[in-house]
């Protein structure tokens, strides 16, 4: 149980100092009421990682990397991220007390920018880094020789980088397993492929007949596209995707990524943005799920998988739902416009609720 | 586990088209690591609601009360909301494809109403309702007359207007208390008393020894003082917090809340708008908690308890950490302003790093 501080983190049911958990992971798998009907799956289900502590399956990340740092006695953390690790390692680190500066990608949206500053992190942000593959390549290499120098982690969501930290994210897969009967098939949206790699990997040390797919919006095609023809992962150059969270130009874990969801038969899908946003509010009004635009990644590789003819109606399908709605609101917000208020002589705002109703 | 269905939900385990869950409660119960010792409590938690679905324990009142509707056939819903009921309502009505039409408090939260909107609610706004007694009290008699007349419930997050959707609440001192060892002192923050008095049935179910605190703003002190002096509970006329979701001029549960307080021996405890807004920070800088104002006024009354001398820094204190910091980010981005971007020539960029390591 999640409310279980003992089976939430057994190591917590023993003090454990060094042991940091603000509740992450053991979020809800919900079937879908509406849309999978509608798309013709008996079994579609979403995995909420949106209800993790912080908004995001970076969470999963920083509690085994930030525990990770206090038992190393460290004090600093200098990391980079496009929002989510970037929040999720503000937060660990305030809890562990442990400085946190953090250098955000370019364009990356202002709501979580502030919830990384109200942790308590100090922001850096330069112009192209995470959108131009030089300029991201230049500071990684800045950064990646200043934190040897300093013998600090560098905390990026990424095998390649941070491999312990990522080993917290296998647990996804060994939740969904453990719930469903039988095998899955599931949905991973990628930008670098980290996510994605992590869950092929937590479905393999389970040994469940299980597939893993590599979803990504067109604008940042890195991984899915080369999955499916079997050639190498490719940088992107400049990405041009504007989900937030997926703008991921370089090749970080994608060839792994790749020969990971080749091992569990799983293939790539990429989907426009335009699809993307149309499943986010899909996700609201049918199913009651309010997630980031990236959450909404995955299903619409599900709709992209069965145009293709590249599923079993039948099978358990789960759709990683990443990342919080309120990361992005703008998104959101462009939609919508209030009602005027009404004065307070109400017989007007009566007649209003009427029509309503009718 | 929150992962799993069938405990989330045991009714899940066979098909129930009725039951209507999107993964509400098993929130997590989080041990403070820097303020409870800065507090000299040696067992201070915190019971993050702020981690259901919709971002506030209201979602175990929408989950209970929109699976009655889904039961009863029903394909409207109109409710009123400060925001959180509202969003909660909105997402179960999505869920289960019911209509939901929501009357909103006057000066509720854009993202709030953003969110409700989002789910696929009609919003209906009037002036003065929430913040003047007289206009709430008129607005109210329309509505209870309306859904009469309609044979709909009226599903305000209060006793005595829906009791069966605040049963579904009890559930939170359920969890609470199955998984401390002994009893508890639980902190809740009040506006029309229904959480408080939800929590306090709770415990009473449970029959252990615990107590039931109820802490509210300053400025909507309808039932803390009352509870301390042992007169009724009092309408405030006009509600003069700042604080988001405890604006409730009127009374509601007022009086059955003092009644099931005083049963637990538990008091009441009045606190400033602007201790809440510190201790708000507090928990997202020392603790890594981000919550909506109003999730902060437990632990603000946990302080004010001490300075009363009225706690014994060795007991089980469970601060109720009710909504999500998402919910109100205007207050929290007042406070912090972004650097400035660094331009592509990362020379400037670096020195600035090493500066912030220094």
């Amino acid at each position: 149980m999640n409310a279980n501080l003992v089976s939430n983190d057994p190591l917590q049911s023993a003090p454990q100092p060094s042991r940091i958990s603000l509740g992450e992971g053991n979020t809800p798998l919900v079937r879908s009421r509406n849309i999978g009907p509608a798309l013709g799956l008996s079994n579609l289900y979403f995995k909420l990682e949106n209800l993790n502590p912080t908004g995001s399956y970076k969470d999963r990340f920083a509690a085994a990397l930030v525990s990770e740092m206090v038992s190393n006695r460290q004090t600093r953390c200098i990391a980079t991220s496009s929002g989510n690790t970037g929040a999720a390692l503000a937060a660990y680190c305030a809890a562990a007390q442990i400085k946190c500066i953090i250098v955000v990608v370019d364009g990356a949206p202002l709501p979580k920018l502030k919830q990384m500053q109200l942790y308590g992190a100090e922001l850096l942000m330069i112009d192209g880094f995470g959108t131009s593959a030089e300029v991201t390549g230049r500071v990684m290499d800045h950064l990646e020789k200043l934190t040897r120098e300093l013998h600090l982690p560098l905390p990026i969501s990424a095998y390649r980088f941070c491999a312990s930290g990522m080993a917290g994210v296998e647990s996804i897969s060994h939740e969904i397993l453990d719930v469903l009967e039988g095998s899955a098939e599931i949905f991973v949206p990628a930008g670098g492929g980290g996510l994605t790699l992590a869950v092929a990997r937590g479905v393999l040390t389970k040994k469940k007949q299980s597939k893993v797919h590599c979803i990504q919006p067109e604008g940042n095609d890195t991984i899915a596209s080369s999955l499916r023809t079997g050639v190498p992962a490719k940088s992107v150059g400049h990405s041009t995707t504007r989900i937030s969270g997926l703008q991921v130009a370089n090749v970080l874990d994608g060839n792994d990524t790749i020969a990971a969801c080749k091992a569990l038969r799983g293939t790539g899908q990429t989907v426009s943005d335009e699809t993307i946003l149309r499943w986010h509010k899909e996700l609201a009004f049918r199913e009651g799920i309010f997630c980031e635009p990236a959450g909404a990644v995955a299903l619409a590789g599900v709709e992209k998988a069965i145009l293709n003819g590249e599923i079993d109606p039948s099978a358990n399908i789960v759709c990683l739902i990443t990342g919080s709605g309120f990361k992005d609101m703008a998104t959101v917000e462009s939609g919508f416009s209030l009602p005027p208020v009404a004065p307070a002589g109400m017989d007007n705002s009566f007649i209003k609720l009427s029509e309503l109703l009718s």
